[in-house]
């Protein structure tokens, strides 16, 4: 039986009943989704990634996969294994998917097409109703299920909207032979010659990064991470990768210095799949001075302390899939300045319930604004937390799920 | 279709039809165990483990579910997911059961048997007709499949010879569920009172860590990884655990370099679910000289290199499951001085085909001796290899399980 006391609560996956939702959704939305969960409950659904740690497609379909093994609907979440040559390839195509000019050899080709295959021996499907595959990693699985009968979606949490047209025409030949593909926003498709669907991301206010935390928590937290209080935090959490910019934030917070008094924590964890991951953390920690703190650790409580104890909260990234980092410390009621990019757009309404920037510059001015006025910080921080329980919580996503499988239960293959 | 030049075998998965073995155990092995294969082929079987990456399970498991898939026998290898405090809590079941006094709080129990928990509603094994589950982080999954009805096998890869009583007596609720123990050495048995089974492990010799390279490709390898060979190379390969004893290796190095001129490797990559690994590799760098050279990566063609260039291989572990290590670079025709623990007591026969010591000072004796003495290393190299290619090359691990599949669908629970 599951054990709900806080303590294990934030050591476990998390909580994962709709129940726990409706203090948050209210009940007449609880009854709704579990309406259409009725409509799916004799479906059986396989996810295939290729990690359970690090990056925002575990934190997505942890509490999707077991809020609906928990709402009755069979829900298999399958990983492919692969080696280093492997996963520095598909690190190409994801960043040739994100724009990047990059050279993918005809052996990288081999290799990557070559370990999806041996996956693909070792992955049984038959008894599907319907297969969500994701990111680039595993996409080519598809071509070794030939005589699926089931429909096959791909979800692409990568911003596909000024690719490298090599790595896009490549991916392609694999993209079109779903039956629909699945994006994080509109502006982020591609016209593959497939059904096309939106299901943006979300977050799970119950798992150990987003749970209440008592203030006492929150202290105990961080002094336990050496990380000191006695002047103004300023944070960004992401992975140590340049697209999330954590040279311009340090850029932005050196200028913000010189007209207050703050401190700057960088922290994050490299994702398994992310080779290129420890040279962004080397050179962050050549650049960071004594006022920096650099944390390459993959806690995700000190994450939920972070969010919730730092003055201002930044996301300076260049491009952005979606920015599940902004939503969760926005449901923390944190001021927060995002990059003008990607869906942290989406999120963000400049001036609103948060900062947008384009520049260090940008950011430093903001940084500085923030930390002189309480109020403001406080205005934002709530306005935040309301947008994200109106918009991004994971009731809502699974929602989208349901009625998606609804209208593929409609149209079997 | 599998691409077979020896650039994509080096960095996918390794080769996986049973026909490759033919060249090394004869046509008529080949066919016997072909045979075998045939009256399990309408089985479904299902392993469970903790991860793809790192440890001996993960070496066992990858060939195994390939070889199995290419014969016809639906094999599926799924992960459970863990949180840092589930893995924390399951390095000290391990370590308990290795004999260590551990303290497993209630918290880390509930942790433990929640993480599990939640991973069985994600985990969906009706259609299969045997189970196999690995060590001890998914052993209670059981519990949440009380109306199974195919056997259920716990494979445990850790030496049970002188447990921990509490952590035992913890463990044995679960493991007394199952249909079958499997273990990898009589002597490392425990008297749980279900059928008992032995399966010793076994190398592929196809994989990127053992297959054929020519002396020009172990030359660029090691000199890529800016490791010289203007003096001979002592090397241990495995993972920073204080039970594969490397400050005591660097100790024996210490002692033989007052006689003979050599250098110290030290390579090993932690294994995902080791949270104990970061923790023994400072304390090896701090130990460690300018002779000695220290890597933490996990490259399976470094590890190939280097068990084919080093004048000596070491494996002075104080405690072993059974030693992989060891084989691998047996398998190699290495020089290889083993502690004289566990499985390696059964690989290696001393002074016939390696050493076996008990202290540093032995091991340091046989550097030198070995060292000093070309003919000696090649004569006990060509043995071990012989012994490997008998005993333990994975159609021999393919052949056990058949035999052990044959026995479970007759007396199907």
């Amino acid at each position: 039986m599951p054990l709900h006391s806080s303590v294990v609560a934030q050591s476990t996956l998390g909580l994962h009943s709709l129940e726990h939702y409706e203090p948050l959704i209210g009940a007449s939305s609880l009854e709704r989704i579990s309406r259409k969960a009725d409509r799916v409950r004799t479906m059986r659904i396989a996810h295939v990634s290729s990690t359970f740690y690090g990056g925002g497609v575990t934190e997505l379909l942890t509490p999707l996969t077991l809020m609906q093994n928990a709402m009755g609907i069979e829900t298999d979440w399958h990983l492919i294994q692969g080696t280093p040559g492997f996963f520095a390839g598909t690190k190409k195509l994801h960043n040739g998917l994100q724009g990047e000019d990059v050279d993918f050899s005809d052996t990288e080709r081999a290799v990557y097409e070559e370990v999806v295959f041996e996956n693909a021996t070792r992955i049984h499907l038959d008894d599907c109703d319907a297969v969500i595959v994701h990111d680039p990693q595993p996409l080519p699985l598809i071509s070794h299920f030939s005589d699926r009968e089931m429909p096959w979606l791909w979800q692409c949490h990568v911003d596909l909207s000024q690719p490298f047209g090599p790595t896009l025409a490549y991916l392609r030949n694999f993209a079109e032979q779903y039956d629909g593909a699945i994006f994080s926003l509109p502006e982020y498709a591609q016209d593959f010659a497939v059904s096309q669907h939106f299901v943006r991301p979300a977050i799970d206010p119950f798992s150990p990064k987003n749970c209440e935390l008592s203030d006492a928590q929150v202290e105990r937290c961080l002094s336990g991470h050496g990380i000191p209080t006695d002047r103004p935090l300023v944070t960004q959490i992401s992975r140590f990768d340049r697209w999330k910019d954590p040279l311009g934030v340090i850029q932005a917070f050196r200028l913000a210095r010189q007209q207050v008094d703050c401190r700057l924590v960088l922290i994050g964890s490299s994702a398994s799949d992310d080779p290129e991951g420890a040279a962004v953390l080397e050179a962050v920690k050549r650049a960071a001075d004594e006022s920096v703190i650099v944390l390459a650790v993959d806690d995700p409580v000190l994450v939920n302390a972070l969010q919730r104890r730092s003055a201002v909260i930044l996301q300076k990234s260049t491009r952005e899939g979606f920015g599940l980092t902004v939503t969760e410390a926005m449901w923390k009621g944190a001021a927060v300045i995002g990059g003008n990019v990607g869906g942290i757009r989406h999120q963000i309404e400049d001036g609103w319930n948060g900062f947008l920037v384009n520049s260090p510059d940008e950011a430093a001015a903001r940084i500085v604004q923030l930390l002189k006025d309480a109020r403001l910080r406080e205005q934002l921080g709530s306005r935040a937390k309301e947008s994200v329980r109106e918009k991004f919580l994971m009731s809502r996503l699974l929602e989208d799920w349901l009625d998606l499988l609804i209208s593929y239960e409609r149209i079997a293959v």
